[in-house]
């Protein structure tokens, strides 16, 4: 019963293969071997587009090296208040954007909203001796476990781009929205008015492979000095691109992604049902977040269940917000989380509901 | 016939294995897993003295992460002109320190001198409108394919600690020094005044691992939250770990820069029967870096051998120059050059070169 | 009828002739002169404690070298949400810092409160993985016009320094706070916990002279380097410390703060006479900030008055912001300012209210 | 006898009566005020072009804006070893351009060569893991006191622009260089190719008063954003721009800089005349480097002469370098030395060579 992270169970054992497999002879360093080329390739036919692909290590690196990449170190950049670049990442985006700004933008489960996003850029009216809001950044699926319609993602990017801003998507967990909309990936992404991508892998099944997809090149502009300054650039890439070729093979992302999200849909029934158990937002990915009363947290935990506990800040003046008996928590599903283990949980959490 | 890096040759089996192994039910990520702990403990058994150790992905992450650390922004970090961190970097050092400067130490064949640190040293007298030197750093191997002895490391750390530097030593090729010395590698580091070491991996059979040992905990700081801001903590540490821990293990990380340094060895014995070929600094790790003639370099190309030319800036006003029919040329031996493809290589260059 | 700035008045006849008086015969520049040493003697005498002086040119960089001091560039400092530092210095102090992000803190009247002060540091439970906490920045006068008193400055700075923040005083207005708390200028800083101030002297008479005033030298350092990498080191720092010696000199620094304070008042008083017209903040200092009919905004400059809108962000929700009719402007007073000059605008207000 | 600093000698009364006269009745602050709109219009005509202009109080900080502008951080700045802004500011061009590295070129008599040019470029061979050249800085006049001539401006500018590199100049002594070279000063800045210049005034009877003129508006961007984020944005901009005006009325920067030219040249004349002393560079503005026997320096000092040592690391493999028996040192002359000074100076020289 551990659904603390994404990143607890392992390598889905297709990509292991794979990197197992390229570990054959010589190969050229540095992005110039073949698996990087066909990964390339297969990110163009992916997203019907031209685009140019970096392969970072980390989630964090690709976030920020995307932001870097549209804002001057005078920028500020628009966020969610409760985004994973804003709350989770150490201040990366500030870093590689050499001290730019994130500005918080308010909204519900995870959503930036068009007048949240119209208010936030009201505060900047062009005088010159302010910042000067130059990208948007977006997480699809959303840290509440919500995922971004097709509409709401072109509002956002067009108000945006109208107002001279670049748009990042953190696609951490882009495959379980893509799953979840069952939508062209271009569909959320260039179409809808994405310019550069954090197209995440790891927490769905790879080792550490992430990758930086540019669909704007006028936009995205000396990623490849960026990465090496950062010392992203990982040396042996065949086996980074072993990774994401395996990845994208069969539509394995979509694959593991849609178990992770099945798994959550049925983690969020059995919690629906329980009485004292609700749930703030909408599931729509492979994150639950349940308000329980906090003596009931305890006692999942003593009987074995690995969880954290979620700030509810986000909760505040929505009538969601836990009382002081409750608390908010995250559970996490991942492609590899079995349907019993779910079934364990619920009616442990039935049982000890009951009791308490 | 591919010596052209010692990033050419995938990974070592036993490394490989243990990647594998670990893919096995639910860990604890960012560094909380059992492999890490582990990892961490037996840096401190081989280095018989208490470390705090930092795992990323890459040798520049490493070089990078640790000079920030020993230098506030104005300060300057000592270098040898011909480092890594100084060339083929891009800056790496500069943008984690938040803009210190390097300076470029001159010193033959990838060592720095004791006269050539207190010059360099003396260019800052202390003025308070002047940088602050800060921090030395030195390669273990060098970039030249040399081996500082003990002694050197010595003089130099402590002609450093007496003017307030703190020391880091660039391991990128810490295992093939550490061999060619047949030392304990507390000799070459702490003992030695070394007071943070990159400890490198993957040039020597790892996918991607390289180690920051901090041996000095007042001066190495703040390197968790570095880490984590640069984008270089891996999410699933165990897979990190795992390759440190099996590197490790029964010395293999000793055994296989042996024999990557006696594959040098022996090309460096046949090139020494060349005519033609000369080799300006001695051999004494897994680098040859021989002076040939043009047209014999161009031969070799073109009889399968691989291999990348040399900037001789530090040849110059040595006496080993390259003519203009000359070039330097850097051929790397690795853990996987079989002494069958270092015999071919001499042999073929001992028939082009005749017929030159 | 100017009320734009305190910046529009020019300059006190007292520091204009000791500017001109200091232009005799040679002195060490880059503070080595006498003005310079005199002052910071006087500084000390003023704050009746050891004090390190740095002179700068402008406001905004004393206020980015002193958070800069304050913080690693993976911290975080807690201001105003209506901060100077926030939003009218284009991200000076994430630029001095390094990277460091800043916080905004909710508070009405420009006056941050314990709890939410308390409520700010909740958000950052001291995961290793996000930014720490590392300086709080008040302002005193703040940017509403208002006064902290003595307590409440040493309630904040005091759970500041228990969560091992640094305090960092914004004075850009710190004589009008003086003049108007009449208490000594150690009891609403270092006896209140203030580390380091920013002192200023410009907007209340000088041409160009800020003070950063360094208490607890353990927490303010390397500030002479900083600056001079800020190319903040003007090299004729006698015409400089001239400037605050005059301002110090008999209290020349509060008469002028005085008159700008009657002035504020006396123009708070005509105000709050006119039944269109309200104050939502208290006046306390040298800044009026009533809510208009924006019809009443528009007549008043056309008979010749000059203010700004000023942005009612900090109203929202407090039951004072303005309606769609109605605006929130600023109205500053000087050491300048002539009661004849408030008189006529009052009186103009009054009948141009009349008539709208 | 003072010749420690061009800054030591205060304030031209012109400049000075300019900055009492300003300050009558209010005026707009941050650049929008009269005076500054004149000034740039006086700019565009001394320099017989289109310019932007930008007041900044210090010399280092228009260097570092004007830097910053033409490079991104992962460039390398190319300047001369002995530039003031590689030696005596502090990383400033470092911390402005965000962590871009200065690239020292040599030279002899702090002029740059287009062979030494040739051959820093050649160390950036395009390898896409390295820094970018992105900016030359030259310096005029020259920080040995030596003038570029016109045609070796135009050279240097040529061979950076087919680099890629935008031209910087950094003119703390621009007036110095137009007195000597007595040529329009277009001839040396947008003419021979300069994109952004450093435009001296303090070191010539200002108080605090630089500007940076941007010639290519293409090149120099940004600027009023990272003036802002730089503290260096003064308020009361019209003390500021009185001063420059002053400077620029009736040629006062001419007559100014000549005055110094010609007191350099009779102190050159003088010490050239004395056995035991020798010039190594030519005397071409208003700074003399003798080399002098290190007693004959210590009995003119006790004598009175206030001047300082330099370092003689660009004399080094000249044949000019100082005996252990002798040092270098700098003398000097600003607009305001007596020709009385020059004289009594070398007839002291003189007296206590003979007697040493």
């Amino acid at each position: 019963m551990n659904f603390s992270s994404d990143n607890s169970y392992g390598v889905a054992d297709e990509i292991m293969a794979a990197v197992v497999a390229a570990n054959r002879g010589a190969a050229v360093s540095y992005g110039g071997d073949d698996w990087s080329m066909r990964v390339s390739a297969r990110f163009a036919d992916l997203f019907e587009h031209e685009v140019e692909v970096f392969l970072v290590p980390t989630g964090t690196a690709a976030n920020a090296l995307s932001v870097a990449t549209l804002t001057p170190a005078h920028g500020a950049v628009l966020c969610h208040a409760e985004g994973h670049i804003h709350l989770e990442e150490c201040g990366a985006c500030e870093f590689y954007a050499l001290g730019a700004r994130l500005v918080p933008v308010e909204g519900f489960a995870g959503r930036m909203t068009v007048p949240g996003l119209k208010a936030a850029l009201a505060r900047y009216p062009g005088i010159r001796h302010d910042l000067v809001p130059s990208a948007l950044s977006l997480t699809q699926s959303t840290e509440c476990g919500t995922v971004y319609p097709i509409d709401e993602i072109a509002a956002l990017a067009g108000l945006a781009h109208e107002n001279g801003l670049g748009v990042h998507m953190d696609g951490a967990r882009f495959a379980n929205a893509a799953a979840a909309l069952g939508c062209a990936p271009a569909d959320i992404t260039w179409r809808a008015g994405i310019d550069i991508l954090s197209f995440g892998a790891t927490k769905n099944g790879a080792i550490a492979a992430e990758a930086v997809i540019v669909f704007d090149r006028t936009r995205g502009r000396d990623l490849f000095h960026r990465r090496k300054r950062g010392g992203l650039l990982v040396s042996k890439t065949r086996f980074l691109a072993a990774q994401l070729e395996a990845y994208l093979v069969d539509d394995l992302w979509l694959r593991l992604a849609s178990r992770a999200n099945a798994m959550a849909a049925r983690l969020a029934a059995g919690l629906a049902s329980l009485p004292a158990v609700r749930l703030p937002w909408p599931v729509e990915a492979n994150e639950v977040f349940p308000v329980l009363p906090r003596a009931l947290a305890v006692k999942l935990r003593e009987s074995g269940a690995v969880f954290h506990d979620w700030t509810a800040t986000g909760l505040a003046g929505t009538g969601h917000a836990p009382s002081p008996d409750e608390c908010l928590v995250r559970l996490v599903t991942s492609f590899r989380t079995e349907a019993g283990d779910i079934d364990a949980f619920i009616a442990a959490a039935r049982g000890l509901a009951e009791r308490t």
